[in-house]
């Protein structure tokens, strides 16, 4: 049920008609009054009406509920999209007797091609009467697109007997043309929603921007967490242990889909774990780490069983962050394969420490490990590699 | 013979075995006494040994050689792999009648392995042995790798009666890491060593860098144009008619070689040419066009032969670059799919502009275009479709 593990939070999920398959497509989860909400949306500048208006609604605080249609990702739609994510909400707010500026609206799906108000209409007495507490699951199943699981995880703060829940799709800009990471967790506890805003960024913030599958932004990521007070007791704020406890289980809910949405990623044999320490700054350690992590050398070479040192070298080096070429150790799994920049003589034989790594190749959960210096920065990025299926997903289609 | 057209110039290529398929190797290229050089090299800190000695050698001014072997990149190699780039230019210069920093070398292929410096001695004998006016063809062959075909170009400057030449091998950062984009261009005017310089940074530097195959900056990429004087009057100076005429013709060779390049890029069908138009500045409009011709969701459209404006639009959007979303407008070839951001409603049709954008798709040539506002700058970049071939190549070699 995740979404709605915690107390407050309904939620259901439908099929309107947008997506050709006749899959679930519409949802919406919906906090108790009360409720309060914090956002992360996609940097990219082509940002879809949705996006803008969801946005514009965060800086309101009043937005307790969200709706979320796949199929199309009203994006590249201009003023006639602004309009109809602005109808579609108005729509279904009415009907679930919420203010109109308490509904973000999420899109997922093809990109300029408009919503299908007619279909939408029609679906949204269905939606908000299977509205309910065991909600969770199809709501979840209704936001994907090419996924081919669903996301969900849940967690608790024991201590204080909080709950957390969340769901996830994506990832990859993803064909055809689904564009979109969208994420959702929930939390009962009492927060403000300017700490709860910290608490996004805190664990929410580096982790999903953590993981890359192709690094293309999309133009409809959003990431929403909503508290809805109903476990009572008084605000958590910073520094307490209760914030502590709580951002502890934020955090575990965000790995968790994290990790389910790069292993779920289009064509993706492994999740690729890319690891940066002893860089000057962490900032620096994320640069390169991304860099490593989307490179298609080093994800055709994890698709194809190669502990390679030299890509991962080259995409180091060619990160942009002034590391030594001489500082360099380079990791696969615990098998070290280059050290101080060289590459070691083992990797062009047999046995030994190449098999060793060659073995690790095989794990679902590929660690590549660099060490860039003897600074305190560090940081890590989740990835995947870069098969034959990512080609056909994305390449294919049209045929 | 291109490289050995202009006069001045001799060439050869022989087999010394670095590579397991016997194929020619090693490769030398020499001006007469008197020849100028001007070099561009990689900005990946992670630079191969003789990257690093030919940059050093570039700035005494003396080097008229260059000595290329293909098999072992010799980068990730530490200081026996800088020791290995001296002694193989010791050995070969002494052959040559040369003094050792007039020699550059260029190395291609594996990371990390050693150079066979055994092998290299034996084979510099028939490698000077064969050393002549018709050894262009030859040379252009020896510093193959995953090339399919070698890549040679010539122009003429007629009415001063310049000749150039050139040739180049790459490019992809090439499996199995046989790293490297090499071209070299000659060129028989006099011409000072800095204005040599100039020269390369106006018609060579932008030209070589708007071309992207997985923008994996490889360790060992050199550009290197050598001017032979041979062809006699007075210095070719900045400002002149002469100037105009052989920047021309050397701008003509680079041109050629780059197409060469993209066309012969791993596993390419398609070379893409992205035009970006009405950006603030140059720069801009040159990030953007390296994000469109980057982006993994474009290059597999390209390959799928979709003309897919959403894609090209979050490439745009995600650049980084801050452009007005609401400016955008998309052409693929001569049919606009996107004007003012938004996705032209015959994309998701069949018949009229979407069959000539498709018809459109299966030239040889992609050219995808984008206005991102009414500023005066443009940019270009080349690149290539992203295919099942790329990720066979990079992918599966070590199975």
């Amino acid at each position: 049920m995740s979404v709605t593990y915690p107390a407050g939070f309904t939620a259901s999920g439908v099929t309107a008609g947008f997506k050709p398959s006749g899959l679930p497509d519409l949802g919406v989860l919906v906090g108790a009054p009360g409720t309060v909400a914090a956002g992360l949306f996609t940097t990219n500048r082509v940002s879809a009406a949705p996006v803008r208006l969801s946005r514009a609604r965060l800086a309101t605080g009043a937005s307790r509920a969200v709706l979320v249609n796949s199929g199309q990702a009203n994006a590249a739609t201009g003023a006639a999209g602004d309009a109809d994510a602005l109808r579609s909400t108005a729509v279904a707010s009415a009907a679930l007797g919420l203010e109109a500026d308490e509904l973000f609206p999420c899109s997922t799906g093809v990109i300029g091609e408009p919503l299908h108000l007619d279909l939408f209409e029609a679906a949204v007495p269905t939606l908000v009467a299977s509205l309910g507490r065991d909600g969770g699951d199809a709501f979840a199943h209704s936001i994907m697109t090419t996924d081919t699981v669903d996301k969900q995880a849940y967690a608790d703060a024991p201590d204080e007997g909080f709950r957390v829940g969340g769901c996830a799709k994506g990832v990859g800009m993803i064909a055809p043309d689904l564009a979109t990471m969208l994420a959702f967790v929930t939390v009962d506890a009492v927060v403000s929603a300017r700490d709860l805003h910290r608490m996004a960024q805190e664990q929410l913030g580096a982790r999903f921007n953590s993981l890359t599958v192709d690094d293309c932004t999309s133009t409809n990521d959003t990431v929403l967490l909503f508290a809805s007070g109903v476990a009572g007791g008084a605000p958590v704020a910073p520094a307490s242990t209760a914030w502590v406890h709580l951002s502890e289980a934020v955090g575990q809910v965000g790995e968790s889909l994290v990790r389910q949405l790069a292993a779920d990623a289009e064509g993706a044999n492994h999740v690729v774990i890319v690891e940066i320490t002893g860089a000057e700054a962490d900032r620096d350690a994320r640069v390169i780490a991304k860099a490593v992590a989307n490179s298609p050398l080093v994800k055709t070479a994890v698709f194809g069983g190669d502990p390679n040192p030299g890509r991962v070298l080259q995409a180091v080096g060619a990160s942009g962050v002034a590391v030594d070429p001489d500082r360099l150790d380079v990791w696969f799994g615990d098998v070290q394969l280059a050290t101080g920049g060289v590459i070691a003589p083992e990797y062009f034989t047999d046995g030994g420490l190449i098999d060793a790594a060659r073995a690790h190749m095989h794990a679902r959960d590929v660690r590549i490990r660099v060490g860039v210096g003897d600074g305190h920065g560090k940081s890590r990025a989740l990835g995947c590699d870069l098969s034959y299926d990512y080609v056909r997903i994305n390449g294919e289609y049209t045929t």
